[in-house]
């Protein structure tokens, strides 16, 4: 580990572990040397200091005179627990009042809040596991798919971790050789035999496209997609809506200009989290609650990750389709799926011809049809070419790693550059260092408190 | 206990125990005959059939090779746990979709998915607790105030079983006396001494009373305020609830008829909660999806505990009030409290001078002026009069419980006259069976499977 263990691994920290809300249970942790202590002034039970590790105890807790809740008390003595710390964890009713309750007193007793991540950063600080397997917490946690679970899973089981340490391990036994050449100064030797050097660098490099590349698909699994539905008023759009998500979330009527707030909503097309956005309908509008609508869809098209454009085909001409979405000034690299409504009623007509065209889907959303169509359409979108789904090979999700990852590839392509050009080794060196450092943020091998504070603020607090 | 133990008692029932979303740890439950052996086949880790009750197990869930997570198992035997059988608590990652897969797995295996308060009927049947301590576990669950938690709290220890327990067995013995002298038949005997009765019944008509009356706050304690705030369009419904609320809660516009949905929050005066429903403007209106609107908002105030009609001083003359509020055709029950909006504008004229009346609050919701006494107005109307809102005294919050009381109570009565009238033996007898037997449901001493049904199907799943 490259960092000292900060003084605040002396603290007692604690935090709700379990979702809040009402529910049959809630857990309190506690983590820190004072954790069995704390809880043993509170707790009128067994007098849990005596107790070994991985028991259970009944009792309840008692604020002064007034009893918080009747609970049961795990104990897990340091190392032998997630934190490698004293670990208590209280089970509680689960009530939001009771848990808070709870909190306070706790804290009133010394335990201080625990950060978000923080219980996860103090298991990643004692050794327990490394940067990448603690970042796979967070995916497990957010899992909500086969694919998104199996991804962490392997992330968090080290399966990642174990490709990067190879890939490392490789480029390290040059790096030395290269150190070495340096050690022997003005001698002109050269232990690093610069072809197999090459050879190596191709190799590794086309494993960090690889990785790269999986990052898309990663990014996908593990966020989903913001799908915003836009188009012009009546086109359909709160019709499409209820369809893709199969019940009747907005209000839906004959008048233009019905949905004025932005309603969303998610589901799972085939593993992959779809979360659609119904919008107010585009057009000039002097209803100001309607222009504020109209405002935010615009907005909200410049921040989803995919576009459906809507529209009428019995009133829509293939010259104002054009003008209309060029009007959304979509930025590039975001998607458009064109998609032509109403077909029940235009299934015959000249234009619903013109737009059987393959970049486009006919749809009749009030009856359901095309919706096959459309959906296949979007995963292929989202998908991409060539992206092997149910391959076992790792798939990048963290956009950390993968930010290091590409900055590691170019740190490469300047070590395959100098080889080429035959820059001195002290730059062949100096690049393969980047390289190997970058690579080695990954895992947490380099680390600093920034680092640290800023992939365990992502976690949820109570992990 | 009146009821055998039912056939399903032999099952083993799982379910998620911790509220669902996304947390640290989720806990799936298990209890029942095969609680432990079931987990055992899908626990990679020591045998837990081997293991001493009140102990903790790391290990992997497995769904063959397939690695489900990495989770803790707490393991209590029967009778020393929560139901009485043996319990097996599996802490996961709380992750929905790891919940479910678990879940999956174990029903697979055998598990049956609990019914809503099934864990803790279980304990009932076994004979953990009486009924109504079974129903403060529901009520201390959702309690969210320090007021609603120490009424469930009581209840939950038995402070009202104790004092219903009191209550019968002071009329029992009477019973017993009543009963032996019809056993004596023709010989007009009597062994219950008639002035000690009817002293014993008037103190227990006063207590049932007494806590009848304590349902009215115990309701509000329990249940909340639903508050529908109603009036003409561009009243500034939306801003007093942005005030009440203190954040932008709903959107805010000079354009009368801008809120069309309903919109409502929570919050919490004073330990009682309030949930305060915008609505949309009552106006006629030949905008569809406005009237629409309206017509959701007469069907909320039909529903409400508390309506709030808020108007315009500098608009509303005081006949057109009356004509507006009569208009809502509010039910016999719900309390109105007229408040007049706009002071700010309006603090000099004639109009605002006459509304300076003690039925009706004057705010400026814009400026945030006379929020304090809208607060205080609520909570008048809320609490209602003479009732000991800190006293120490049980409070009944379970309308189930209310209505046996009001039932013991026309029994109770029905002896008393009897007693005044001279009726026979048999009568008294019976009149004070019912009595008895109207009190002992509250317990569940008297109790069947319909009733149980309806109490336990009212608690969350993992109860």
């Amino acid at each position: 580990m490259a960092v000292a263990l900060p003084p605040s691994l002396s603290d007692t920290i604690v935090a709700l572990s379990t979702p809040p809300g009402a529910g049959a249970i809630a857990l309190v942790r506690l983590s820190g040397p004072n954790a069995i202590h704390l809880t043993d002034e509170v707790f009128a039970g067994k007098r849990l200091r005596d107790q070994p590790s991985h028991t259970l105890h009944v009792g309840t807790i008692r604020d002064g005179a007034r009893i918080i809740d009747e609970v049961v008390v795990s104990l897990f003595r340091g190392p032998h627990s997630y934190t490698r710390e004293d670990v208590v964890e209280i089970s509680t009713h689960g009530s939001d009042y009771i848990v808070q309750e709870l909190l306070g007193l706790l804290v009133r007793r010394g335990a201080r809040l625990a950060e978000a991540g923080e219980f996860t950063k103090r298991a990643f600080l004692h050794g327990a596991f490394d940067l990448a397997q603690a970042e796979a917490v967070a995916d497990l946690i957010a899992a909500d798919s086969a694919l998104s679970h199996q991804v962490a899973m392997r992330q968090m089981r080290g399966g990642f971790s174990q490709e990067l340490k190879d890939l490392r391990g490789r480029l390290v036994q040059f790096a030395a050789l290269l150190e070495l050449e340096l050690d022997f100064g003005e001698e002109d030797v050269e232990f690093a035999d610069r072809t197999g050097l090459v050879r190596l660098l191709e190799e590794v490099q086309a494993l960090v496209r690889r990785l790269l590349r999986s990052f898309e698909l990663g990014n996908v699994i593990k966020h989903g997609v913001t799908t915003v539905i836009a188009g012009r008023p009546n086109a359909g759009k709160s019709t499409l809506l209820n369809a893709l998500l199969n019940e009747e979330r907005a209000i839906v009527s004959a008048i233009a200009g019905t949905t004025r707030d932005l309603i969303e909503d998610e589901v799972s097309l085939d593993g992959i989290r779809f979360r659609f956005v119904d919008t107010a309908g585009l057009r000039d509008t002097t209803d100001v609650v309607e222009s504020i609508g109209v405002e935010r869809t615009l907005k909200r098209v410049q921040q989803a990750a995919l576009v459906i454009y809507l529209f009428d085909i019995t009133t829509t001409t293939p010259t104002n389709l054009q003008v209309e979405i060029e009007a959304l000034q979509l930025p590039v690299g975001i998607p458009l799926l064109a998609v032509g409504n109403k077909l029940d009623v235009a299934s015959d007509t000249e234009q619903a011809a013109y737009y059987k065209r393959p970049d486009t889907v006919l749809i009749a959303a009030s009856r359901g049809d095309g919706l096959d169509e459309l959906r296949e359409a979007l995963l292929t979108r989202v998908r991409g070419e060539g992206l092997d789904r149910t391959g076992s090979s790792t798939i990048v999700t963290n956009v950390r790693h993968a930010r290091s990852l590409e900055q590691a590839a170019l740190h490469l392509e300047a070590v395959v550059q100098g080889l080429a050009t035959g820059v001195g080794t002290e730059l062949l060196a100096a690049d393969l260092r980047h390289a190997l450092a970058t690579l080695g943020q990954i895992t947490g091998e380099i680390s600093n408190d920034d680092l640290l504070t800023s992939i365990f603020t992502q976690f949820c607090i109570g992990k």
